[in-house]
């Protein structure tokens, strides 16, 4: 995306209805994403005039970068296969993960904060209608994925373990462009059914009259103002604040080097509505993944999070050369790594990994897919750095390190590097060889199996995410750091996807939609897809109460 | 404190000045701690008419439990002594620290955000003029401690690694009584010099007039409402969100189990500012201690955080029996240890430490000084769980784990726990035999032997911070947790102390100081005296800015 194409931010004070409106809608959508599509889809399909504003020039936000798994509990797929997923067992799986130590399976709420129990609830109780709804008017129809666990399959609270992930039909056999086929497929909807679409128009502030929402002023990139009227609601669905680098160094629990959400994403919502009252939840915490530190710190707009650390002879080892995680983790939880503290030296001392590779993972983990960062030939592969030896390859790994140095605290290789580095792909090969990794369990769980990309076909390999690394070059590595695909704290929403006020009053006209809202999720990462199955669930829930707002009678069309 | 009396939280909706009001000053206050007794006290000495309201019913806040420490750059004794603390250097140790990740010495601003790294300078360019003015009027003397080094003095960036620390001169010895004595003197000069305390008053809301804030409504335990009219300034000095847990879980970086701050401590400014725009920043940081988990749980407003983990033959070993942690470190960074994920089981493995001690440490090192959980006969001791053997111990511990697993996600022992315990115990007596610690390096720097506690005086241990643990019982043991002292994040002021909105511009009347406002320390705690040193500096610029604000009229009393 060419940034320049947005409009600069604006003042987000917010303005009365006096100067009139451009143009009027029953329901006024702010982004066209993931959250946005699908709500404004819900919205016009009840018979109501929609205007789906976005800030960039094009249609899709983060979920064109997505594979766009969603996930859906007790879905249509699952019922009919007999695969049972109830809703007790449901709330206690997501429960007991997203803040582990205050889970209590006795207590009502499941020790969770009320508004969190009641949005895992109403995502059960929606999800798969909102999701069938879609399908059944040809907005986005899907496979479903019986053989997809969960992220924590593993655990006694996981009943229904698979069948809870849906992808777009149209996406290809590994899924990698369900979110193209996605927005692709939803924007050909929103255009053929009349939701009206307006593109590179950057939502500024809100309209309000006596304490109502009544609409939004957004300006476009040649710096004109378009006042937009809503009878009805406004309903953002703007996403995450990854891009806004003060927001995410002075709310998030960890200093993520920005993410692969939408360069669009940040968080201006959050401004807009700071002088409403909302309640901000959930602040401190992101769908998290690894990213390649170069591509963050220039703000690559393509820029991945790595999904899938591809490679069977490939490992993660630190700046002393010692390998110190399971490099097959989910995503979401091998971005947490980067971010442990050493309170004896005061630094991050995993900030940046190095992710290193050998001749044979090359050949056969090569992918475009997933952010992994063994590419094939001609593809963008400035990251990759190179060495006939291991000497070289350590070499040039502290060069590159120098260069970028200025953003990382000067983080450098310990003297040891290469010595320590000799022992890891040691003790790593043994691993390999025996298919037993007795320090970081690589392997250990179903859902590590699924993200390990393309390796060699070795009938032998007692475990085929492990091989051993060459005792010969050429060797291959790359800097790795934590990001976030998107944040997941904003405005708190009620189960109607209302924003509601520090009174817990709703805030007249005012509805908001995933990434930009307060995710009930917290610190977890339920399984592939949960990201949108309940953004496409809170949209059809604010899309329905939106529908049922007594309409206000605006102005006609000004000027 | 009687909680009971404190009024409950009422609407935060701002209300306009048409109401009256029932007092009149130039400067309103909000909150008698640390921040806002020399905020008080800086304006009236400038000959304003000051009215300081306290929601609690006596004086002090989180300083009556503090020792009040107050880290004071170049101070006067400083000077006197001719130690050499300049500012360059200054900046670069706290701007090392502070987010150690984006430190770059060759950035003018060496890598930090603007405002924080003007909040540095002012730090460094006020602090001492204040605990000066503070000093000469008799509100607040002190005396150095030489001899107290900063919390990370063996970095290269320290420069002047003693003598920043002041404590106030009543103090005792162990200085753990600072904030008792600091809080009686500057209480009695505030109503010596005609600062009118209002105590029993809940700020509620502000009153804004234009877009001015005017004033601000506060109730009683009664149920009264009263309305204060602020001609300059309403200087809001609240505290942080300590004790508000959902403001914990959904801002901070951790999962803490609350902390020591004042009761009172609930964040009333978030939900106070929520409608003026003001930019939240490092809401995710706090000043971190480790806290007895059962007190946390219970609330008690006596607890103190652990400052200083006395005892030489005493360790923490985790749920399975292992020494994991540096026992001596500075308790911010001790308090980082007990939220380490373990991204296999989806779980805080340190939640919950266990820290144990034999009788040479409780005959020795028992205090009710900093927190300590070692505490003398007659001493409340409910925490302290106890065994004749380690066996009874260990029965003992889980017993009192599952006391409280409602709360903790239910956290148990791990099968190995007493055959683990006994190989750390093994493993902790050779390194104390021979003084070294191999595996944390208990004792290693400077800091660690200032909070060592008392210990039984042993001329011939080759490092006081370490003694064999007993192989005949009596044992003794406590759960231990990670806490707040309070937190560091809400809204952004200038360093006139302005608090300032979305579009940096100084909301008209209202300042801020202290623990209710961001601090720029982010991560960091700098030294001892970290917190009070750069409040009291704040409090002096925020008091000068407003004693400069041109006076509005506002009605007299009313009704």
């Amino acid at each position: 995306m060419n940034t320049k194409n947005v409009a600069p931010r604006g003042s987000s004070r917010p303005a009365t209805p006096d100067a009139g409106f451009d143009a009027v809608a029953d329901i006024v959508v702010a982004g066209g994403g993931a959250g946005g599509l699908p709500a404004a889809l819900f919205a016009r399909w009840q018979g109501n005039d929609v205007i789906l504003l976005d800030k960039a020039p094009q249609l899709g936000g983060t979920a064109n970068k997505a594979a766009f798994w969603y996930w859906v509990p007790n879905n249509r797929p699952m019922r009919e296969a007999g695969i049972v997923d109830e809703e007790a067992a449901f709330l206690r799986y997501v429960a007991r993960l997203s803040r582990p130590q205050s889970y209590d399976p006795d207590s009502p709420t499941l020790g969770k904060a009320q508004w969190e129990f009641d949005a895992y609830r109403a995502f059960y109780r929606t999800a798969s209608e909102a999701a069938e709804l879609l399908a059944e008017r040809d907005a986005l129809t899907y496979r479903p994925c019986h053989e997809v666990p969960d992220y924590w399959s593993q655990i006694p609270e996981d009943e229904a373990a698979k069948g809870r992930v849906l992808v777009p039909a149209g996406a290809r056999e590994s899924m990698a462009d369900g979110g193209k086929v996605a927005v692709a497929s939803l924007s050909k909807a929103a255009y053929r059914d009349g939701v009206s679409v307006r593109l590179s128009h950057r939502v500024q502030r809100l309209v309000i009259d006596g304490g109502r929402v009544v609409g939004v002023e957004a300006t476009t990139p040649e710096g004109r103002t378009v006042r937009v009227g809503a009878r009805k609601a406004v309903v953002f669905a703007t996403g995450g604040f990854t891009h806004d680098p003060e927001l995410r160094y002075n709310f998030l629990n960890v200093p993520a080097y920005g993410g692969c959400g939408a360069s669009t994403n940040e968080g201006d919502i959050i401004r807009i509505t700071s002088r409403s009252g909302v309640q901000l939840r959930n602040m401190n915490y992101a769908w998290m993944c690894p990213i390649p530190l170069e591509k963050a710190l220039c703000r690559d707009p393509e820029m991945s999070g790595m999904f899938s650390v591809a490679g069977d002879s490939m490992i993660f080892v630190n700046k002393a050369g010692q390998r110190t995680v399971n490099e097959k983790l989910p995503y979401n939880e091998l971005a947490q790594h980067f971010f442990k503290w050493d309170p004896e030296k005061a630094e991050y001392p995993n900030l940046v990994m190095i992710q290193l590779w050998d001749q044979r993972s090359q050949d056969h983990s090569a992918s475009d897919e997933y952010g992994r960062l063994i590419v094939p030939a001609g593809q963008p592969d400035d990251h990759v750095i190179r060495g006939g030896t291991l000497e070289e390859l350590a070499a040039n790994i502290a060069a590159r390190l120098d260069s970028v140095k200025a953003h990382t605290g000067a983080f450098t290789l310990e003297p040891n590097f290469l010595d320590n580095l000799r022992a890891s792909l040691g003790r790593f090969n043994s691993f390999a060889n025996a298919g037993v990794d007795e320090d970081f369990n690589r392997g250990g769980h179903p859902i590590q199996f699924v993200f390990n990309g393309p390796v060699k076909d070795d009938a032998d390999n007692p475990n085929v995410t492990m091989a051993p690394i060459s005792s010969n070059g050429p060797y291959y590595a790359a800097l790795v750091t934590g990001g976030t695909l998107d944040t997941k704290g904003g405005p708190r929403t009620n189960v109607q996807g209302q924003i509601v006020d520090v009174e817990d009053e709703p805030i007249p006209g005012l509805y908001g939609v995933g990434n930009c809202t307060a995710s009930a999720s917290a610190s977890a990462y339920w399984a592939g897809g949960a990201t949108i199955g309940p953004i496409i669930s809170q949209a059809y829930c604010a899309a329905n109460a939106a529908n049922a707002e007594t309409p206000v009678a605006l102005e006609p069309v000004a000027v």
